[in-house]
């Protein structure tokens, strides 16, 4: 993903100077996700933008519009990912692979934010949405895991509500530590998932 | 664990009246989980607390000092597990199984304050250091599955450092869905997410 800082004024921009609503939303969720949404103030934003507050209310209403837009984009993809990989005609075991593979891609794609989003605590009503969509996300995910168990594809001692949370548990650390470039793709990271999720460690 | 709100005078006290050191501190983890640390004044734990800031100087010097006071709690917990579960005379498998378990044991039995671990990011000297002992962890982790590799325990196709991450990141997003009393037990839950990683969901 093309990072813009403020130095970065050099592409293509619409409305005021600078920025756009897409650049201006980048280093907003930026910064979100290094002070904290609560701990981040317009002023702030207006600081690190180097533009005016009124400047920033050009593109958005409120710094709300500005996680929303962001928790959004993180959603939109984990939910496009899901729609795709529950399309499938095939066996929920083979559905439940593919949406760990295409939930993988997302994360690294959109990597600042689905950080936002999982940081995300339900303090104001776009959060509460957030949330919302969040846990339809995890029944869906569960639904799977149940779907799989009932086709005898997972073992029999496995709690599909208990395990679904695991597995995305597992899927989202990422955000945690996995930083693109590196040596593992997002590709090898998706099969590491899916080794230890379906296979175990064990040889 | 014992949650102290500021109604919940009735134990017996040191200090100022109403809270010693270590009721002071639950209350304290709790606010900086619920608004985040940055976003958390000291006028805020205050009027929280129902007592002066010059009552919360009684007790501790800084904000500081209760965030590092909360995360040790977390990091000397799993430091003891650690400690515990590597000095068995086992192989390495086993040691790492113990280790999970204790973990999960600790993240359940300090909730709050190993919730209050894993969203430190680092802004601070408290923080870095914070950070510091989690790396060491994280180290420790992944040495014990570099070695039941080495041993032939675990799956050739493992990258150890990879599947140390994956494996903590699915213990540690306990603290993100899991609430005692649930009919889900720390010890379920501890070999869950042992079963999974080490044999996975397929029968």
């Amino acid at each position: 993903m093309n990072r813009v800082t403020t130095l970065d004024r050099s592409r293509p921009r619409r409305g005021r100077p600078g920025y756009n609503r897409e650049s201006l939303l980048q280093v907003a969720v930026q910064v979100f996700n290094e002070r904290g949404y609560d701990g981040t103030s317009m002023d702030d934003l207006s600081k690190k933008l180097g533009i005016s507050k009124a400047a920033i209310y050009h593109h958005v209403s409120s710094k709300d519009e500005l996680l929303e837009l962001g928790v959004n984009r993180a959603l939109d993809g984990l939910f496009a990912a899901a729609a795709e990989a529950t399309a499938a005609g095939v066996p929920a075991i083979d559905r439940l692979e593919q949406l760990i593979r295409a939930s993988v891609a997302v994360l690294v794609e959109r990597l600042p934010y689905v950080t936002l989003l999982l940081r995300v605590r339900g303090n104001t009503e776009v959060e509460q949405r957030a949330l919302d969509r969040r846990r339809q996300f995890d029944r869906l995910v569960a639904g799977l895991v149940a779907e799989a168990k009932a086709d005898g594809d997972i073992r029999p001692d496995v709690d599909p509500a208990v395990a679904s949370r695991l597995l995305f548990g597992m899927v989202n650390s990422v955000v945690e530590w996995y930083r693109p470039n590196e040596a593992t793709s997002a590709a090898d990271l998706a099969e590491a998932i899916r080794t230890m999720a379906f296979d175990g460690f064990r040889p």
